[in-house]
C-alpha cells in the first residue's frame, strides 16, 4: 500500500514532516577507495588508468587506446536508427534554442562619481562531462550536459563514459557528435574523475566537471572539488503531481510511473483535493504497473517512496509544495498558471493536462538536469551559468580615490588592518613616501 | 627571501607549476568532532547551543539569551564612531546599487511551435550568514554578504556571530542594523552551522548558508550541505600585482601588503618585466612591513608565499596571469584596460593606478567575496545569483503535444523507459486506455 497523508488529520504535519525527512538513498562508505584510485592515477597516469579500465571494466585500453576515434563516432552514428538521430537532433536544437536564453550579458557602466564598474562573463575554458555506463547511459543526458556547455562557449568539452566489456552505447557516441563533444575517452568511475581533474599523458585536465555518476563517481567529484569545479551531487529523481479530478487517472498515473521507473530510489507524489479521484489513481498505477519493461523498480519505487497527499483545496497546499520543492512539479489542474506563480520551490514546473513531465525529459528545451532532495529551495537546474563565470571590474582616476578613499582608510582603521589603509593613503599624498607621479 | 621566477630561465615551467600547487592552508581534520557536535544539536536544540557557548566561547547564553536584542543592537550603533557609520552606510549604498544591476530578469515565452518556456526567479526564502569572532570578524563582510541578500528580496537573514567571553564587535552589530539583518544570535562554531542548519526550538532552520569561518566552520558547512545550501568554502586571500616600471614601487609594495597582513596564508605576487622596478618594490615593501601592526602576519605571508614573477613582455603574461586566476588581479600598467580585457580568470579586476585593491575591499560597490586557490577558473564571486534559483516553466497544449511526442516516445523507447514513453503516448490517444477530456 502506498502511503497516504490527509491534510486533515491532526497528526499530519508530523506525518508529513517525516515523510520530507525520508532518506531515500544508501549512501555507500568508499571515500578511502576512491581516494586510493584518485592517488594511482595522479601518481601514474594512464597506467593507472590501463589497470583500472582491465579490473573494473574488463577491457584493455592499452590495445583499444583511452581515446574513444573519430572513426569510431562517426560508424556509431551511422549505424544508430534514424528516427532517433532525427529525434536527437530536434531536442538539441530546441535546448539549444532555450539556453541561448540564459546567456548573462556583460555589464559596464560608470556611476555618478566617475567610478567604472562591470561584470565581465566569460566561458569556462575546458569542462568534463561524466556519462554513466549501463542502464543509466541516457543519450538525452549527454545533450543535456553538453549543449549548455557549447552555448556557453567553453572551448573544450571531454566526455568519458566507461565501456564495460567493450561496448559503448552508440546512442550516446552519436548525442555527443550531435552536441558537438569534442573529445571522448572509454573511462568510468573515480578513475575517470581524476583524470579529468588532474590530467595523465592523454587526457589534459579540465576545469570543471559535471554529469551524473554512482557512489564512486559522487565520492571523486566531491575529493577533487577545488581542484577543479562540480556541479551538484544529483540523488534520485522525483516528481509532484498535483491532479483534480478532472483528469483522466490513467495520464496521471502514467506521469507517476514515468518518475518510479528510473530507479527504486525514485519518489512519485500524487496531492489531490478528491479522494476519490486519488483512489482512481492509485487504481490505474496497480494496472499499468503489471505492462512495464521496468515494472519491477517501478513497483519498489512506488511501494517504498511514493505517497498521495490529500488537501483540503489547493491554497492549502502551496506550502506544502514549497516544502517539497519537487525537482518536477506537473500542476494538471483548471487553474494550473495561477497555481504555478503561488508555488516558490520547485526545480521545474510543467502546467497544465498536455505537459507530462517526460517532455521536459526529452524535447521541451529546458534542462532536465534539476535540483533533487528538496534543494529547489537553495538551488536551480543546470543552465549556461553552470559553464560561465563572472569578474567584477572595478577602476578609479585620482579624482574617485580622492571621493571613496577616506571611507575606505576609516573602514581599514575600523578593522585594524593598516596596511589596507596605507595602499589607499599613499595614493592620497597622505603617507610620506607617497608621490603621484601621474 | 622572496621566491623569484623569471620567465627566460629554463626550468621556470616546472619552477611555475609547482608555484601553482603550493598549499597555503593546513587542513585540520576536525570531521569527527563537527559531526558530534552537529548531532547533538539536532539532538538537544538550544541546550546543546547553551553547553557549547559555555564550553568553547565561555558565555552563559542560559542567561544571556541566544537571540541578541533589538536594544543591544540599537545601542551599539548608537555608541559607535560616527566616521565609521558614515562609511559603512557609504559602503552599504553603493553595494546595494551595484548588486541591483545583478538582479536576473524572469524569460516567457512562446516558441514557433506554441510551446510555452520560461524561467522564473525567485529568493531564497531564509538564508544564514556565519561572521567569526576575533580578529577576523570583519564588518566590511557583514554588508558584502547581507546586502546582496536583502536585494535578492531574501525574507529572513539570520546572522550567528561567536561572542567570546562576552563581547560583541560593536561595529559588527551596526553593519548588520545597516545591512537590515533580521535575527542575530551570540553563537559561533560548528554548533552555529547546524542550528541554523535543522534549527532549535529558538532559531527557526534556513535554506543556505554563507560566509566565512575556520576549520570547524568550512567542516561544519561541508556536513550539512544537502539539508542547506552553503557559498564557497573560501580559502587565504591572494593578490596579482601587474605593474610596469611608470608605477611608484612604494604604492604597489603597499598593496602586496595589504593582501599579506590578512593571514600567514594569503598569497602577494608581483608580475613586473623590470627587474629592476621589481626589486624596488621588494625592497620597498622590506621597509614598509617594520611600521605595519600586523607586521608578523605580513612578514610570514611575504616569506612563505608571496612570489615575484618576470616576465619579458606583457603577451607573455596573460597565460600565466589565467593559470594563477587570482582572486584579486590589480593591473598598473600604461594599457591597464586593453591587458584586462585578454585575461580571462580573475575574481575581480583593478584596472590602473588608482585602484588600489582595497578600495574593492570596502567602497566600491563591487563585491569582496571572491573565488580563491585558483578557482576563478571555474567559478564567481558572491553576487544577488547566490541568494536566489530559477524554476523552468513548460506548458503545451495539445497540439504542440502532437507536434513534439513523437520524438520524445522515440527516445523514451531508445533509453528503454516505457512509462516514460507511455507518459506522452496515453495523451495523443495511442494508449489504448488513453481519452483526452479537454
Amino acid at each position: 500500500m502506498v502511503l497516504r497523508l490527509d491534510y486533515r488529520q491532526s497528526d499530519f504535519e508530523s506525518r508529513f514532516a517525516a515523510f520530507l525527512t525520508t532518506k531515500r538513498e544508501v549512501s555507500e562508505d568508499v571515500e578511502t577507495d576512491v581516494r586510493v584510485i584518485i592517488n594511482e592515477v595522479r601518481a601514474r597516469g594512464d597506467a593507472a588508468l590501463h589497470d583500472f579500465s582491465k579490473r573494473f571494466d574488463g577491457i584493455d585500453t592499452r590495445t583499444l587506446g583511452l581515446a574513444v576515434t573519430a572513426d569510431e563516432i562517426e560508424a556509431a552514428y551511422q549505424a544508430a536508427d534514424k528516427d532517433v538521430i532525427a529525434a536527437l537532433e530536434l531536442a538539441h536544437d530546441r535546448i539549444a534554442s532555450h539556453h541561448r536564453r540564459q546567456m548573462p550579458e556583460d555589464d559596464r557602466y560608470t556611476d555618478a562619481l566617475g567610478v567604472e564598474l562591470g561584470s565581465r562573463w566569460t566561458a569556462i575554458q575546458a569542462v568534463g562531462l561524466y556519462v554513466p555506463g549501463g542502464t543509466a547511459s541516457y543519450p538525452s543526458s549527454v545533450l543535456m550536459n553538453a549543449v549548455p556547455a557549447k552555448v556557453a562557449g567553453v572551448e573544450r568539452i571531454v566526455m568519458v563514459v566507461p565501456a564495460r566489456d567493450g561496448a559503448l552505447n552508440p546512442v550516446v557516441l552519436a548525442a555527443a557528435r550531435i552536441a558537438g563533444v569534442n573529445e571522448i575517452y572509454r573511462i568510468g568511475g573515480a578513475q575517470a574523475i581524476a583524470a579529468l581533474a588532474y590530467g595523465t599523458e592523454t587526457i589534459r585536465p579540465v576545469a570543471k566537471i559535471v554529469g551524473p555518476g554512482n557512489a564512486w563517481v559522487a565520492a571523486a567529484k566531491r575529493q577533487v572539488f577545488g581542484t577543479v569545479g562540480i556541479d551538484m551531487i544529483a540523488g534520485p529523481s522525483e516528481v509532484l503531481v498535483m491532479a483534480d479530478s478532472d483528469n483522466d487517472p490513467d495520464w496521471i498515473a502514467a506521469d507517476l510511473l514515468a518518475q518510479a521507473e528510473h530507479d527504486v530510489g525514485a519518489q512519485s507524489i500524487l496531492m489531490a483535493c478528491d479522494a476519490g479521484f486519488a483512489d482512481s489513481v492509485v487504481a490505474a498505477v496497480e494496472r499499468q504497473l503489471s505492462t512495464l519493461s521496468r515494472s519491477e523498480t517501478a513497483r519498489r519505487s512506488w511501494a517504498d517512496f511514493g505517497a498521495v497527499i490529500l488537501v483540503p483545496d489547493w491554497q492549502a497546499a502551496i506550502p506544502l509544495a514549497d516544502r517539497i520543492a519537487a525537482e518536477h512539479l506537473e500542476i494538471a489542474t483548471s487553474d494550473a498558471e495561477e497555481l504555478a506563480g503561488r508555488i516558490r520551490n520547485a526545480g521545474a514546473i510543467f502546467i497544465g493536462r498536455h505537459t507530462p513531465e517526460v517532455i521536459g525529459d526529452y524535447v521541451g528545451g529546458s534542462n532536465h538536469v534539476l535540483p533533487t532532495a528538496r534543494s529547489a529551495r537553495f538551488s536551480s537546474g543546470l543552465s549556461v551559468l553552470d559553464y560561465v563565470k563572472r569578474t567584477s571590474i572595478l577602476r578609479l582616476g585620482a579624482e574617485q580615490l580622492q571621493s571613496l578613499g577616506p571611507a575606505a582608510i576609516t573602514l581599514a582603521r575600523a578593522e585594524g588592518l593598516d596596511a589596507h589603509a596605507r595602499s589607499v593613503s599613499i595614493r592620497m599624498n597622505r603617507w610620506d613616501g607617497g608621490r603621484d607621479r601621474e
